[in-house]
């Protein structure tokens, strides 16, 4: 396995100055954002540390060179827009970059890409499926053709009434991913596995690793505490940050220990990249800096 | 406090009947569903016992007549329909059935209307906040002038992807309920409290009954079965049914002894009827009646 | 579902004696142990309340005619042997007899035969494998053509030094039942089931009814309670009598509201027999009597 | 085992009503409050339902007599004052007291007293120890000379500011008790064994019956319900009702099955005795009368 | 937030060579202790590193230059007397002295002085309460005139028979550091916060956090192990010695991942300061040093 | 206490690579695998860093000349055959083994030996006595002697079918190893403790380091992880790899913050080496190498 970090926490730096980060702090690999160029439309997202739009080999050239004898390489190329969302011309854009993100991964010999498959989260995961089907079945076609493996996030996207109720990604279940690969078998489809999201659903987050063991392209690394007392007051029909709190691996209820006893022991020999988003550390670059050295602290005592 | 049932699980008896079976059973009162004759919306509903709708002094005189001298009282008229609803043809009639509830209840002496306050549940609580508001407002105030109290179940109202995102009761949550209490303080407005309503919305069960003691006007004694490994399959935002089950008490996940325990310190000292909705037990009247014979025999070891 | 209770405890009472007790204790109906006459050849074992070894219509008749009217029937002939012990002439005989008793139940018309498989406790599960399959092949077609189901007690009969290492009965997890009911698919073929051997086996005592719904013929309700200090002390290589006791139903580990709750929700409308081996009521005739009264006194708050 | 309770609770009734109660709702035994008739000196304290003040012969036959044919009897004469108070006139008197109950007791059969050992709860045990000493070994003296054997209830006597920080009773903790019987091995002194007190304290309320095994000469049945959002609040060096509440039998968090379950085991045949002091009964007699019965209902599921 | 420790513990050193060794091991602070030069009343207690008896301007200036460069700070001078104390001499000596500390805490431009509040071991809270209104009062004025804030650490300062019943120090409970913020609200008035005292108090030793975010100025890492099996012979009313031990941070029950988790979420910037009490590591300044050594490591992975 | 490793995962290193390593890595000391060169008999055995057959002071001097300033010491020699098999021939070569290994031991200055009882796995505890006494009886003989101390390894090597039923070394559980030292007082004669043999023994594997103190003579750090879902299908009779995994430290269910917390306590001072047998790391020497690197960093937040 190779510790890695998602790079949308630093949006300040440059891919260089990323990369040399890396290197210092003792990161293996970095999962790289690749919006395209512009505002962001959320918190964490919109963040361009490859541009995709209008990829070259000499980009590629580029960008290998500055990785050389840094020890650190690209675990993934991340994007993670809404594909099915209502607005039909925002979706047509975003499938159309995401084609980019997988062109540029082959090209950069990468291999992965790591989304959301989105939702239209005023409906239902069966009113969505149509659409979802029509959507994806090409992206993955050209997955295949590309030989880059897709790993979709598990977070439900849904946070406040801003997503309510449905959120805006699919794939937040086990049950949802079983009916995802039986849909798209390909083996370019799989999953980037985070196990905060299934910790607020109260759903194991551990045991799906064996039965998708053969589906994990890449994985992430947050933390979340669950606050019995608020859940207490509201109940799970709230929306999740009314009673959960993402945080720092080590800072919530995750099991770590267990969660890379068993991630080993299914074989994974993949990226598991730390995903920042606990706001006691965002004040300054710096804070942002000091939550992955402290990540990295934390997490390499069970990792090789 | 009063051993009672709820009567829709006996839609096939008649309200002397009813009496009867209570009588021999043990049962100290029953909650009396008045729904308007005719066809039932969805399971459990649809059931009247008392008709309302052209209620008068004499029918008042002939129901204390068979129940005089049988040891069993009515704890509440009950009618659950959704007031919120966005049919506006349906919401005015329920709003006024509703009221013929309210003053059947004060003729007959017995000072108890339960019921929801329902929901749009294609919207959020937000959303409905205005409408509740202006719907509720006369409800109240007939209340208070009738000296009815009215008893709001909290169960959420949402089972399948039929009532879904939203159930179609504000009522689920202490959080909801506050609200609630803040917008109408009359002391005419409380709670119909079901213990087991909060157990799969992962809410302590027990702990609001300090919070609400002066609200708690009526009480369900219904239980569920949350089973953990369907959860790990669906989480919770599934629909709830694919995870918990509704049971007789002390088939399920309440805690009954701290439940009455908790009940008898606020000193709550009025009915607490038995709500059959548990699929095992529905296969006849037979069994429906071993359900409230069962129920009785399990409840009465933590009640006088 | 049916309350009733395994005769093996009151040994000193003719089956008249037994069918009136049970009908004024408020029991539906009894497992009746048919050993054949003569010594008994370990605790528990060796009762006769009805001998089947020459079984005739006449006898038949008479049983029935003392059930009649009692309100209590029977729920299967019991007999549990070891089929496969190394004693080849012990297992020939003893598989002769439930051959008598599979007959005898077909005469009553019961339908129910209950026993184990037995092991050759010196081998391992696949070491016994072969002569399982030998032995069971014709007594499972005799079942069919006699229309009995037979129900094999999942107690591994495994306590002391006398049965280690194995246990006299192969059928003691969910991993060989699996494996009995591929080897032998019939409809003839299922389980006694009785959650206490679970328990110390560190098995989930309720899981296994989800999976195993369709073969489930009959069950046993006894309670065990597992000592964790003793436990502690010698681990699960010692012999299991040192760190548990087989108790009456409420006074063990059982959780018997969940039992009775999936029972009740997989459809399962059989009897349900307490077993009584619960060494602090087996001072006399009268403990072992009140044993039984106080089995039903708290097993009827989970049962219709 | 016999089902009993303390008589304390009913201080309204006289002896034979006492006894006509228990016979009708079921209970095999009663302990009998012996206080001096006057003034109670504390809550469930004082009440006389045998004046054994001056006890003689014929006290004995008429209370024999009242118990004849009632299939009721006499667990034990109860009375509980502090015998190490710094009042050294009212130590002497209730010391001169409890010999006239021991001395009743043999006189009627009973065999058992039943009290605490006191103490001066402004110090701490050791420094109570010289004292204890010497009051105590005259009573046991006489305990043994009239074959009485005096169960020592194990309640810290602690409960608000009233009692700080001692306690009036020296006798709360295993650890306390095998100093006890260290310094009077004398078969003649024992425990009133009650495991209500023990779940405050936080000690394992099942553990001990196996060492204490032959010391156990009593019991009481009351539980305890500990609220943890208050000891949360106040911790565990608050005053002890800060914190938790006694309650009915089944309405706090003592484990009743195991209980029982070891208290068979290790070969207690005794008394247990209820014993009401929850508040939310206390309002009538009627309310305390109902406490017995359903106390009664919900023990007698784990006991003979 | 700053890892810290208590310099307590290294009494052998002098203030230049804890600096030196808190710089070498990665510490960002210390928190000094200022008792008078002279003999240690108890353990732990009596280190001088700064001595504040006659402290000048020119002192300042010397410490000040020592830290200089090495990347250390003084978190706070502490001082830990009992200011009730009934020695009525010793109670105004100490509070003389601990003006001394807040006028130094002033000059060294540190702006915390820590310490405990005291109380008369042998009385109530409530007996308590007006000394220590009256002696704070005037301590709280100076430290708002110096403008710096005082943060009483919440130790009960009960562990033997020393200290009992009541300990040296009342702020043990949120129930009593509400009392004292509603006496005194103060804004130079709070607490320095030690988990490890709540954990065997039986207190939630988080969720206190939330409540008193704006109060806690300083915290304690300090740990305790609690034994179930002493506190099972011997009970909460016992001396806590008896139950428990104090530990370094992660050889006890602490939960440190959510302490930090919650620490961070409420704001917090401050020092945290091992304290270490562990007598495993006690044999040698070599073993002290190395607790210092590996409690840093240990924390490190839940602290930027 | 010393951080060590077992030479065993390393064979592919000679000793001298071997001291270079834990030198490099932060390892204090080695136990050193010894046993006879040849063909290894099973998984983990068979390693010979010392050659103890032929050994002199010259080899002494060479070992000590490669280990002289490097930081690292030998905790021990190991060898783990097994004594008791009923290959006789097998029983006396190993046994003459053990005794070099003593004496090498002895020559070295290191006083410790490590190794198994042994056993004859297909006969129960107490059939195996007589000869556990009569082999072992001139084996303490020789330790004393030697003044080496032994460390009996708590493994009950019962893995699969092929050590099925007993396990090969008797001293799996704290009921056995207080047989033996009463048999064995000799203070030559102790354990080499791991605490995950317990863990899937469900014996508290904290706990019984207070009764054997003095017997602690060397300790392993293993973890396992236990699989309750496997155990649900298999049970306890099952051979113990159907349910649980060998893993690193930090990725089983050790509680190890516990375990040193105890360890600390009771006053050991001895070595703790990390023993790798997770499947996971066994790819090459490279992985097997970062497996002792992550088991280091885990290990040290709980040790100095």
């Amino acid at each position: 396995m190779q510790l890695g970090f998602v790079s949308a926490i630093l949006p300040d730096l440059s891919f260089e100055e990323i990369v040399q980060f890396a290197s210092e702090t003792g990161y293996d690999c970095i999962e790289i954002m690749c919006w395209p160029k512009g505002k962001a439309e959320r918190r964490y997202a919109g963040v361009t540390h490859i541009d995709v739009t209008n990829f070259k080999p000499a980009d590629a050239q580029r960008i290998k060179a500055i990785l050389k004898g840094t020890g650190v390489s690209i675990s993934s190329l991340g994007y993670y827009p809404n594909y099915l969302t209502p607005n039909a011309q925002e979706a047509k854009a975003v499938t159309a970059h995401f084609q980019k993100v997988i062109k540029a991964s082959a090209m950069l010999g990468i291999g992965r890409a790591t989304t959301f498959v989105g939702r239209d989260w005023t409906r239902s995961v069966d009113d969505n499926w149509p659409r979802f089907r029509k959507v994806w079945k090409p992206l993955i076609k050209l997955a295949e053709a590309s030989k880059v493996r897709i790993g979709i996030e598990n977070c439900p996207m849904l946070f406040t009434n801003d997503e309510w109720p449905g959120g805006k990604n699919l794939a937040h279940s086990p049950q949802v991913w079983r009916r995802m690969f039986k849909e798209f078998p390909s083996k370019y489809f799989g999953l980037n596995y985070d196990p905060s999201h299934l910790v607020w659903q109260h759903i194991d987050h551990v045991k799906p690793l064996w039965e998708f063991r053969d589906r994990i392209y890449h994985a992430h690394a947050k933390d979340v505490r669950l606050d019995q007392d608020r859940l207490d007051d509201v109940g799970i029909l709230a929306t999740p940050l009314q009673y959960h709190s993402p945080k720092l691996p080590g800072l919530g209820d995750v099991n770590w220990g267990r969660f890379f006893s068993v991630l080993g022991e299914i074989g994974y020999h993949g990226p598991v990249c730390v995903e920042v988003e606990d706001r006691a550390y965002e004040a300054s670059l710096e804070t942002r800096k000091a939550a992955l050295r402290q990540s990295a602290r934390y997490l390499r005592q069970y990792m090789p």
